[in-house]
């Protein structure tokens, strides 16, 4: 299950990537698993979080535009992205944004 | 249920707002509902998608930093927030961004 990351102080990236699924799995449940473990080992990984209920909204931080590129270009994850073209989704958006401020709140 | 948001090219900008509730509604399926309707409209306002799976996430898109302001500062939202800190949330974190680029697929 996700949590809220906990990422350093602003400014750095996020990857807003939201989608709805095609039916069945399709190996996509493990291959998410995959993804998230490849994405957490890249160079300039922040974070993640990821919630699914209709449409799936993942986001993925990172220290800068460089290492999502990187991240985009990753074998696996090239792979993967072919595969939810021609499998998984039915659509999706990907969103490369600039995180300017934050501020949050927690009890106890 | 939530879509993917119908967003026009960028820029524009993006609140993250990433939550974990606390047990029990004590209003709160109201307000988000009523949220979700003011938002929507606010000057500025472009889309809003948002999932729940243990966390919560609820993205907002938006004009203008301006347009973000403006509606943090309605009064109603004010009340909302205020509850989200007393009552509904045992944590959260808010994260405003500029989205520099985004992409698509879609089938059919």
């Amino acid at each position: 299950m996700s949590e809220i990351a906990n990422t350093p102080e602003p400014p750095y990236y996020a990857v807003i990537f939201t989608s709805e699924r095609s039916d069945g799995d399709n190996g996509y449940g493990e291959m998410a698993e995959e993804m998230v473990r490849l994405a957490a080992a890249q160079p300039g990984f922040l974070g993640v979080e990821s919630a699914r209920e209709g449409v799936g909204i993942t986001v993925s931080y990172w220290e800068s535009l460089e290492a999502i590129h990187n991240w985009k270009q990753n074998e696996r994850h090239m792979i993967a992205q072919q595969k939810g073209m021609s499998e998984w989704y039915l659509r999706y958006k990907t969103r490369v944004c600039k995180v300017e401020r934050d501020y949050g709140f927690g009890r106890g």
